[in-house]
């Protein structure tokens, strides 16, 4: 215990940028998602076109089929031949405008195969409903509001300057057979499960998500399932990250492992990364902030594989960790196997958790998954009260952006103290505003960067 | 048949406007969940943290315990009592600015009890790492950076302006037991996930989430499962609607229901509404856009119900629908149920489909669920291109909306040609533009008036 007073007075990292830091978690997981995609590795997986919601695409996709298969009407009409308009007119219809055609057949949307489709006879009309193939033959529709019944067997059609291919959808001309339909890497969301239904695609192969394994540490962490049995020691904390930081890895579409909470002890930790080393593409753990902790893990962290930085100039975060471990760095007489695993330590604090969270957990999962652009957007925002800044560390701080139709502009309302224990600062945060350290405070009404966080609230 | 193509040349309906049509179906969903939540009947259900992101709280929620539940150090350092500072100091120490004291304990973070908490011996510090009990008696906490170890038993502090309560986080300072942590209809993201468990609270009350039946019709529909078995004919179409439109449902946090392929039959028809009015609340059929089936469709609906709107001024998706059941109108002797059934028909036209998915779908399901702001949010945006407005209608034109820093604004490409049958148009669109009916080209460089859908995809 003495020791650990006396070694642990600095930090042994370099403290980094965070804008060199996020690229530099980000450039590590496309590397290593670039690696996979090489080696076909657990690259990809095939999966229902119900299961594919939020996933990302992992092969170009072409239409087996034309959209529509056949010439169809657009419009509840009639299908004609445009040379009947060139034959002459009764006097009687010449004065009304309109000429009176034989109705031979009627069509509607069916599945007809391509052997049922009938010829539209010389001087005849086929009464065609919407999505209807037309008969063989027919080179217009004239829609029904042009129309006039003339008997049960004939219509009047109202002269008008009606054109070749008018109001019918040619074969293919929504998605024509052999054509690129989706490009490798697209996220797949509702739109794009609908053209893969069009195209006949039941099953389609998505890159496979990253597993993320999540970890608390600490003495004082107690699971939140233990809340019903025992009440809370005065030195004891609920753990707060771990079911949050759970649930945002699988709402971001990663495969999330809960390995539980981590006592501050050096064999039950390592004992614990040997496991998730062995399932899980990225390990996220949150805690050990305190210096003699922050060693227990980054010593794991140093002797197993390299730590690319242990401190960032940011506000709060700063204790963030990034690492790289090789898959058997636990078991070094093992086979070297495919994947580098990367770890992410967040500070314990829940706020700088939560931010570390959003800055590189997120982008991580999604550089992992082969997403082109991993990181949040950034956008402009007006600040509607004064905000004080840090004089020492760019501070990444929790707002609420709405859209101000008056101003023109998403107007941005800070969440209240921000210190970093208070997670009060979080709820309904839908963005961080990227304030630079300045001795200063921003006065409200003046344009700050906004970088956008959970966007299902940007609806407020 | 000859009396369908007689009777049908004109709607029945009247034509609405698309923001008077989209209140009206959110507000009727808003009274629906109003009334539910009143008589509470299906109103919540209790489900476990892990369980709850994207839903809606039903309750406010108040925290049961102090967090911290003592106080606590903010940092690693020394336990002090601020009057030992006001004692005289050696000459040596006095010129050296400094001040020695005796070490007398360690605390760490751990589970300490209430009664295990020791009390700070006059004239003595106790080392405490970051997130320890302080020792009784302690009211500052001076950081390790400020210090210098004496000798094993001892430590020098560098003479400062402390203040007391300096580096000290206040029992109860996070969140005070009977504090209002968050408030009835709030939406659970990960934020509040970390809330709810920092508070001990590992089941919670939401809201039900509405059940959502999707039924696709038409006799040329077919299933995109049976693309394996069969050719497709030329006159079928797969289904893409239904897997977009279960899809996005799911994804809006609906429970869904796929009530399958209905074809152009009125019993069939009449029995597929009847057994969707036992079990969902919101019923979204696809397709019959010709006259004679939306007849079919409407016949029911207006016979079992009302029918708000049957037309909308708008482009795509003008055959939009609106209708109201009573849930036991297919029974007319059960007694009544509680819930009003909502019917949306949308035309079968995939972008028609996908425009009134985002429209009036997904605004119903929030609505359904307590959402205080049920719309997709509306933000303004620069034309990328010139765009050709629609004389006849307003239209809600798809496309990509990307932030342009130079331009410090949303700028919006066209995602291309916007025939209706066109799903491509809909390929990576992340907004519709607003576009109002005018007869004339707007200039790549105008703003308009952009709604955000998918914001997945804002990341672009």
């Amino acid at each position: 215990m003495e020791s650990e007073r006396d070694t642990v007075r600095k930090s042994l990292y370099e403290m980094v940028d965070m804008e060199r830091a996020i690229e530099q978690v980000v450039s590590t997981c496309q590397d290593i998602f670039l690696a996979s995609s090489k080696s076909g590795a657990g690259y990809s997986e095939r999966v229902p076109l119900s299961e594919c919601y939020g996933r990302v695409l992992a092969d170009d996709l072409f239409s087996v089929v034309d959209v529509p298969g056949a010439p169809v009407s657009m419009k509840d009409g009639y299908a004609v031949r445009m040379s009947d308009f060139e034959a002459p007119v009764s006097p009687q219809h010449e004065a009304a405008g309109t000429r009176v055609f034989a109705v031979k057949m009627e069509m509607h949307a069916t599945q007809t195969g391509e052997e049922q489709i009938p010829v539209l006879p010389d001087g005849c009309v086929a009464y065609v409903a919407t999505g209807a193939v037309l008969p063989l033959g027919a080179d217009a529709v004239v829609m029904v509001e042009n129309t006039r019944a003339a008997s049960d067997e004939s219509v009047e059609i109202l002269k008008a300057p009606y054109c070749r291919g008018q109001d019918i959808r040619p074969r293919g001309v929504d998605l024509a057979k052999g054509q690129l339909v989706l490009s490798k890497s697209e996220l797949i969301l509702e739109a794009e499960i609908g053209l893969l239904a069009a195209c006949g695609v039941s099953h389609v192969s998505v890159i496979r998500p990253p597993v993320v394994g999540v970890l608390s540490t600490g003495d004082e962490v107690v699971d939140v399932s233990e809340s019903r049995s025992a009440a809370l020691s005065a030195g004891s904390t609920y753990d707060s990250n771990r079911p949050m930081l759970l649930a945002a890895c699988a709402a971001a579409h990663a495969q999330v492992v809960d390995l539980g909470i981590v006592h501050d002890h050096a064999a039950e930790l390592e004992r614990t990364f040997m496991d998730a080393c062995a399932k899980c593409d990225l390990i996220v753990t949150s805690g050990g902030v305190s210096m003699g902790r922050r060693d227990l893990l980054q010593r794991i962290l140093a002797s197993k594989g390299t730590v690319h930085f242990g401190r960032v100039r940011m506000k709060p975060g700063k204790p963030l960790t990034f690492a790289t471990l090789l898959p058997n760095a636990f078991e070094p007489d093992a086979p070297p196997l495919p994947r580098t695993r990367v770890v992410l330590s967040l500070p314990g604090n829940p706020v700088s958790s939560f931010v570390c969270l959003h800055l590189v957990v997120i982008p991580a999962i999604r550089s992992l998954q082969g997403h082109a652009s991993p990181l949040p957007p950034i956008v402009d925002a007006v600040l509607a009260q004064d905000v004080k800044l840090d004089p020492e560390r760019p501070e990444y701080h929790r707002a609420t952006l709405v859209w101000n139709a008056e101003l023109g502009a998403f107007q941005a309302r800070s969440t209240g103290v921000q210190q970093s224990s208070r997670l009060l600062s979080a709820r309904s945060a839908n963005a961080f505003l990227v304030l630079p350290a300045l001795d200063e405070t921003l006065k409200s009404g003046s344009k700050v960067r906004a970088m956008l966080i959970m966007q299902e609230r940007l609806n407020g």
